[in-house]
C-alpha cells in the first residue's frame, strides 16, 4: 500500500494557483485550471488531479502549451461556436467556451461549441458539472493522446475519448455519465503492472494486437510504439462488443477534431514540443428546449428511484447511477484531501523551483 | 444452416406494403413502414427487417400500435421539438419527425426532437441516414422493452436502447454507428440457444444477475421475468467497463424518455395490447453550425483513411469504419434479397389472411 497525505483544500488551492501563476498564466486562468485539477481528486479520479500538475508545468516549459489568456472564436452562429484555443491550457479553454455555451444556451436553447488546438483540459466532467449549476443539460467530449487500438489493428490510433454528459435531478443527485471510451484508463494498468497482477484480457492488446494480461508489456510496447494498447470499451474483439467501444471513441474524435477541422487520431500528440493538438466538443441543452426544466427533474428523480430501488444482484446492495460515487467522494473531500506520499513529494519538488511549499495537516 | 429463399424487393414492397395497408396505414406510412424494414435486411440487419412483419401486424390487432396518419406536436421552438405520436406505428412517427428536424436545421443549423408514445421503430440508423442524405449530421436514439440488466442488479430495466450516430464523407462511405448499449441483441442469445452452444460470459446473466453461459436460460428467465437479462456493453462487471455500458443506456433513456415526458425503464412495454410508451429521440445538426460541410467531408475522407490504412492484427486484413459492413450488404441486396425459408413462410401466413401471396424467385 502507498502512503498518503493529508492535506487542506485552502492550502492546496493557494499552492496550485501559484505555481500555474509562477508559470505564466493570469490569475483567472490558474485559478481554473487549480479548481478543474482539485474537484478531479475531490471526486475520487486521481489519475485526473493534482497528480497531472507535473505534466502541465512540463508542457508549459516545452511550449506544448502555450501562454494566452483568450479563446479566438472562428465561427460564431446563434446555436454554435467554433473555437481555436491557440495552442493554450486546457481547462481555461473548456472553462470559458462553456460560459459561452451556458450563455447562448440560455438565449437559443442549445448551444453547440467544437474546439481545436487546445491541450488537455481534465476531467471531461468538469464542464458539464458547469451546465447543471444552470439547470442545463451538459455535454463535454475530448479527443487525446493515442492509446486505444481499433478493432482488428495492431496499433494505438485514438485516444481515450471521454463522453461526459449530465443532466439535473431534483432531490436526487444529477446523472452525470464522465466515461472514457476505452475499457480501463491507462492509469489502470500501471497499478496492475506496479503489483505485477495480470490484467483482464478485456483490457489491452500486445504489440501483435492480440490480448494479453501482461500489464508492463502494454505500457513499455505503448512507451516505444512498437504496437498494442488499450483496448475500446467491449473489448478487442467483435465478439464482446470491441466494435461498439471503437466506433464511440471515433465519434468523439469526429465531434471534436473534425467538427473544429482540428487533430484527430494519429496526429494527437504527434511531438513533444509542438503543439499536442487537442480538441474538445462541448455542449449546453436548455430543458426548456424540451418539456422544461420541472418535469425534466421531476422524471429523473422517478427514473434514478426506479434504477436505485431495483432488485439487487446476488453478493450486492447497491446500484448506482452515473456519478453518483463521485459526488459522495466529493462531499468526503470538501476542506481536506488525502494524496498519495509520491504526489506530495512531486508537488513540493515542483514547489521548490518557485521557492513554494505546500504543508501536510 | 438454415435454407434460405430468394425474393426480389420488387415483390417484397408490394406485398409488405399491402399488408400494412390492409391493416389499416394509409399509403404514406405503408410505404415508409416498409421501406424500413426492407432497408433492415439490405443491410443485413435481419433481426430489424421483415421477419418483424408479424409482430406489427399483431401489434395492431391487440392495439398495442394504434392507427394513426399524423404526430402531434407538443411543444415547437426553432431549434427542437416534443413530439407525442399518440400511440402510432414508430417508422412513421420517426420518419415525419426527421423531416421536420430536417427542415428546421436547414432553417436554424440544429434541430433535436424528443418523442414520447410511440412504438419499435425499427433501425435507428435509418433515421440518420435521412440526415446524411441531405449532407447533414444525424442522431437517433430510442428506448425498448427492458431486457438489460444495470451494473449490480438482478432485472432487467432497461432496454437495448440503441445509438446512431451518422456523419457524411466525401469518397468515403459516411461514418454511420448503429449499436445497441447492451453487449449484443436478445437476437444473438435466441442463436446460440438453437444451436446449443455456450455464450461469452460479457453477454448475459441468470436469475441472480451472475454470469451465465447458457442462453435458452437467459431466455426463458426473460420471457417468465424470473430474474436476469441482458448485459450491458462491457459485461455485468466494473471490471470490464459494464457500468459504462449502463450510463450509456440510461442516457438513450433520458434523451427519449424523460426529456419528452414519456416513459422509460421498466414502464416501456408494461401490458400487452396497451400502448408500448416507446420513446426516441431524434437529431440534426448543419455541418454549418461548425466548419462546413466541404470541409467536414474532407476531414472525414482523411481520418477514415487513417483508420482503414493502419496496421492490422496478427490474422486480420481490414479494419472497418462504423456502418461500413452494412453499406456493403445493402450495395449487394439492391434489387434481391436472400431470407430465411422460416421468415418466407410467416410472410406468406401473414399474406394468407388478406389474399396476398408472395413468390420466390
Amino acid at each position: 500500500m502507498n502512503k498518503r497525505v493529508n492535506l487542506k483544500i485552502k492550502d492546496l488551492e493557494i499552492f496550485v494557483t501559484n505555481i500555474l501563476k509562477k508559470c505564466g498564466l493570469d490569475e483567472e486562468d490558474a485559478k481554473t485550471t487549480c479548481d478543474v485539477l482539485l474537484l478531479a481528486d475531490k471526486r475520487g479520479i486521481e489519475s485526473h488531479g493534482i497528480a497531472r500538475l507535473q505534466k502541465y508545468v512540463n508542457g508549459i516549459k516545452q511550449g506544448t502549451i502555450k501562454i494566452t489568456n483568450k479563446i479566438k472564436i472562428i465561427k460564431e452562429t446563434p446555436v454554435s461556436l467554433v473555437i481555436d484555443g491557440e495552442g493554450g491550457m486546457g481547462q481555461p479553454i473548456a472553462y470559458k467556451t462553456m460560459k459561452l455555451c451556458i450563455e447562448k444556451a440560455k438565449k437559443n436553447l442549445i448551444c453547440f461549441a467544437t474546439i481545436r488546438n487546445s491541450n488537455h483540459y481534465g476531467i471531461a466532467g468538469y464542464y458539464t458539472l458547469m451546465a447543471l449549476k444552470e439547470e442545463m443539460i451538459g455535454i463535454s467530449l475530448t479527443n487525446s493522446a493515442p492509446l486505444v487500438v481499433p478493432t482488428f489493428a495492431k496499433d494505438a490510433v485514438i485516444g481515450t475519448n471521454p463522453i461526459s454528459v449530465g443532466i439535473p435531478a431534483e432531490k436526487e443527485k444529477a446523472f452525470l455519465l464522465d466515461m472514457a471510451t476505452s475499457t480501463v484508463p491507462r492509469g489502470k494498468l500501471e497499478v496492475y503492472a506496479r503489483l505485477g497482477e495480470p490484467i483482464s484480457h478485456m483490457w489491452a492488446t500486445d504489440e501483435n494486437g492480440i490480448e494479453t494480461d501482461d500489464a508492463s508489456k502494454v505500457l513499455n510496447n505503448l512507451i516505444d510504439r512498437r504496437g498494442g494498447g488499450l483496448s475500446p470499451l467491449g473489448g478487442s474483439s467483435e465478439l464482446t462488443g470491441g466494435h461498439k467501444g471503437y466506433g464511440l471513441g471515433a465519434l468523439v474524435d469526429i465531434f471534436s477534431g473534425i467538427f473544429s477541422s482540428g487533430e484527430v487520431g494519429t496526429d494527437v500528440y504527434v511531438k513533444k514540443g509542438e503543439s499536442s493538438g487537442v480538441c474538445h466538443f462541448l455542449g449546453v441543452i436548455n430543458p426548456e428546449a424540451f418539456t422544461g426544466i420541472d418535469d425534466i427533474k421531476k422524471n429523473m428523480d422517478y427514473y434514478i428511484k426506479m434504477l436505485k430501488n431495483s432488485k439487487k444482484a446476488s453478493g450486492q446492495n447497491r446500484i448506482y447511477i452515473a456519478g453518483e460515487k463521485e459526488f459522495e467522494s466529493e462531499k468526503r473531500n470538501i476542506d481536506k484531501l488525502s494524496v498519495q506520499d509520491k504526489v506530495f513529494s512531486t508537488l513540493n519538488l515542483i514547489g521548490k523551483e518557485f521557492n513554494l511549499k505546500l504543508k501536510a495537516i
